[in-house]
């Protein structure tokens, strides 16, 4: 239902339920509502035993008001790269069809422990890479919702849940959080504790958030690393940003150029320090070195698969695997070298900004489901382990959203969600 | 047997296999000797089932001689935190009894593929953590093998295994390896891939090994990071040694303080250019903020294991997971930047020096089974994500082994192991 307790934020329905105005089990209700009405179309998930979700959300109201947490009943989608010890963890491969993992990976089980519901299992690509699963554009079909976090952003777009957990290894939670016009998170590296996570490359993977309000990212990330949720403030000073185009943005399309510019003309006049940010020599080099650290690692976590089950990859994925266990050693500990010292010198540039702004995504959703779109903007972020946002506050030719990025430094990500909050409140939503 | 074929390093395995000289099957089956006369006074090994051991090496004989791997028919130990797919993997812990994970973990896989026989799983400390299991020093079983690598170290030490894997987060590889008289290795931080490990502390877990000789770790690591195997060449120049005695300098007790300065003074005679090296300032604040990041990721990593299992775990692991979950977020992530930011800051230390010598332990194995030694001294280095080896060159006050500690910058193992090759040939064995 699109007027349901489904559309509410998670701060909004844990504030209720807190109050007693609305149950836990209302909302699941509304929530496998909409999923029941649209799950045909759009295909977010993997797996959703609606009755494991309502005994769930049945545990939450009647557990006792003293020590609940601050999720208490708020139903969250996992990715399904996850690991969770009461449903499939299938990594989007037959070569785990069925398979129950032992325990419930670190992020799962710190959400269960704040009183969330565990509504589902999203839809992942392949093993978080780049063959996609069914899941569709929920603002149109025919589009791809990106990928690999294809589920948890089409969920959350769909109002058939307010939050889910996305990775990012290239730009697995900033893509679909663009196409699909939500707010997508990609935290400093390790700052979500990965125990349970199916490592694609592991110097990249990040566990990331898709959600409708920053203060939903602010609330869940709080409880994934142990702070007392507060809400999003502000910044108090004039936000000093820095312009960055990237080396990337020739590849931008008309879309993400205007998107890019009018946010910054339009942050300018609302009081910001906007100038333009370009980044030293090295970082042109990251593009060039991204794939020989994805596939070289992808490579190795992959060995078992790779002996006992190649020919249950995707040739996509084989291609890949094949390409990661031919990179020379010495070509893989150069690209490290590389984005280890472009992160060192990121702290510099960072000397003269509070954040970035940054193109997020080559353009609008793609037609078609057969490819997930082009990584290279978000992940030559992600190769920096800094914070990252795709704020969806533009609108392409086809009437999809078109998202921004903005970036912090490492460990600053409170400092990325004050930004954020002030940066949505002048910009608006892409669908305003 | 003390003469038999387990007595020989895994480089000399492959070759005699290789060459046809000896099968595979002989050498399991003397490592299970050597296991059946002594094990019930070390105790190294968690699980080990003599007819899936012989059952591979029957396999590996059987093999066709092309397209063999480099380490056909080598047994290899593997630490019970690492999965495996045709073993129980417990972590030593009952809440994992008799738990068989769906797959290899990645060093496993590979491990395999280059044809080496999985003897069985080595008793780990409950979750590569400070409790530890029943293993014994095989050179007096009333003192600690150290831990948490205790069995790989002990297997390796008393000949039922030319090698095996550790891991290290505080000094669970290069700690047991000295106290048993064994070279340990903990590469580069993230060298060896790390799917299928059981975290204690990701920003910290080093996947580790433990054998007799250089060449073995060299060829061991060739495998694991896609090298073509070569002999560990020594340096073509003088070696530059800093004499590193680290802010732990006055913990060290007289053996281990002879051990560095002896072989600071041996080394000098033999030709190498030794200089004190002193870390800049921050560094000793490194001691005070490893348990703050430790029991912090732990609590995250163990999340599960916490709400469910909570009675099952020991009482020291209690204390740290709770001590874990109590860090404040913001005292955690300025330990992160310390660890950081001395990393940065040791690149200029190392313009002066190839490798550095500095205190491995703080002395010679303890007596007693309940407490598996002081972690600090190999914990400063797996702080900064350099590679180090612990060199058991020396002698203690009760006959028991004492190491020295090398350490090479970030990537650049395999001077580290060059720079080995040259002290070893200097310095000798412990024993002799």
């Amino acid at each position: 239902m699109i007027s349901g307790l489904n559309t509410l934020s998670a701060a909004e329905i844990a504030r209720r339920i807190g109050r007693g105005d609305i149950a836990a089990e209302a909302v699941v209700r509304d929530c496998l509502a909409r999923i029941d009405e649209r799950e045909s179309t759009v295909h977010a998930w993997s797996f959703l035993d609606p009755d494991l979700a309502l005994r769930q959300a049945r545990a939450c109201d009647t557990a006792a008001a003293v020590g609940r947490g601050p999720l208490h009943g708020v139903p969250v989608g996992i990715k399904d790269v996850l690991d969770t010890a009461d449903m499939p963890t299938e990594m989007g491969s037959p070569i785990y069809k069925g398979h129950r993992p032992k325990a419930d990976a670190s992020c799962v089980a710190l959400m269960r422990a704040a009183g969330a519901v565990i509504l589902g299992k999203t839809v992942t690509a392949e093993f978080a890479g780049v063959a996609p699963g069914p899941t569709a554009n929920p603002h149109n079909p025919a589009h791809t919702p990106g990928g690999s976090s294809s589920g948890s952003a089409a969920a959350v777009a769909d109002f058939m849940v307010p939050i889910a957990f996305g990775t990012q290894t290239g730009g697995s939670v900033l893509r679909p959080a663009s196409f699909c016009g939500v707010i997508g998170y990609k935290p400093t590296y390790n700052a979500f504790n990965r125990a349970g996570l199916k490592f694609a490359a592991e110097s990249l993977d990040t566990i990331g958030l898709l959600a409708r309000t920053i203060d939903d990212i602010a609330l869940m990330s709080a409880v994934l690393v142990g702070r007392k949720p507060e809400p999003v403030a502000v910044p108090n000073a004039r936000l000093r940003i820095g312009l960055c185009r990237t080396p990337l943005w020739r590849a931008a399309q008309p879309e993400t150029v205007e998107a890019v510019e009018d946010a910054a003309a339009r942050l300018v006049q609302a009081g910001a320090l906007v100038h333009a940010c370009d980044l030293p020599a090295p970082f042109a080099g990251l593009g060039d070195v991204r794939d020989i650290v994805n596939d070289y690692e992808r490579a190795h976590a992959m060995s078992w698969e790779w002996q006992h089950h190649r020919d249950l990859l995707s040739e996509r994925l084989r291609t890949i695997v094949q390409h990661g266990f031919g990179v020379p050693h010495d070509e893989y500990v150069a690209a490290v070298r590389l984005m280890e010292s472009c992160r060192a010198m990121l702290k510099g540039v960072f000397e003269s900004f509070d954040v970035l702004l940054a193109p997020c995504v080559a353009g609008e959703a793609p037609k078609g489901l057969t490819h997930t779109g082009d990584t290279r903007f978000q992940a030559f972020w992600t190769m920096l382990h800094v914070p990252t946002l795709c704020l969806p506050t533009h609108k392409g030719p086809n009437g999809l959203p078109v998202g921004i990025q903005i970036v912090a430094p490492m460990h600053r990500d409170t400092t990325l969600f004050g930004a954020a909050r002030w940066m949505i409140e002048r910009l608006g939503s892409w669908e305003t």
